[in-house]
């Protein structure tokens, strides 16, 4: 369970108008973005808001998506209406340590949207020291 | 993008043995409890690892899985050798608060799990405050 959790929210970004509105182009982004640091995506799933045959209700429109890794998995939405994006992606340090190949991918992935305002947080999940901190029971 | 994540890891949990190794068991429990509250999931997608057949390097097993939900993610990974599991709900405020309905689905996937110990955590994410705390260029 030991891994590292990465949060970002992204603000006016002046990227391709496309990553924000296009489930096809934003998925081959996320994708590609995990495999090029040997990240492993097992399966995923983007929807596009805004298609009046779904009834979505957020009708400004968007993409929210979610590539489910060997290594834990990586959850994009957008708001094409403000150019805002939120990331998160978690990776566990099962057989090896991920954590510089999750902040590639971040870093691409935020290159890609090119935002003006940035906030990034960095989780640690899963130490054993957060583990005795709190007990629900025992 | 305004909205909470709630983050969680769970401990040496007592709940039912299915819910870590069994996808299909793991997959009805997160979309009812997503959907009891009034949460809309989108899709999912959930993996089960010890597959020989997928060659997964997880041999130990354990499920990971992702619900696209209107309001955001879900998202949950299990690791059956320690009875250890993390949880991120991801709720935005798009068009109604969705934060009691967030904290209703995390206390119930806990309860489900039973773990002896527990850390969880409450992030806001999406805050004007926060936007203007940080600049990537501008």
């Amino acid at each position: 369970m030991h891994g590292l959790h990465l949060i970002a929210e992204l603000y006016a970004c002046r990227g391709d108008q496309r990553l924000f509105d296009d489930a096809a182009i934003l998925r081959e982004l996320c994708i590609d973005a995990c495999r090029e640091p040997g990240l492993t995506p097992l399966g995923d799933l983007f929807h596009q808001f805004g298609d009046r045959r779904s009834g979505d209700h957020r009708q400004a429109g968007g993409v929210t998506g979610a590539v489910v890794l060997a290594e834990s998995h990586l959850a994009v939405h957008t708001w094409p209406e403000t150019k805002g994006v939120t990331l998160d992606l978690y990776v566990c340090n099962f057989s090896q340590d991920n954590r510089v190949a999750a902040r590639q991918v971040s870093a691409r992935l935020i290159a890609a949207f090119a935002p003006t305002r940035l906030i990034e947080r960095e989780i640690e999940r899963g130490t054993p020291m957060l583990a005795a901190a709190t007990s629900a029971g025992d």
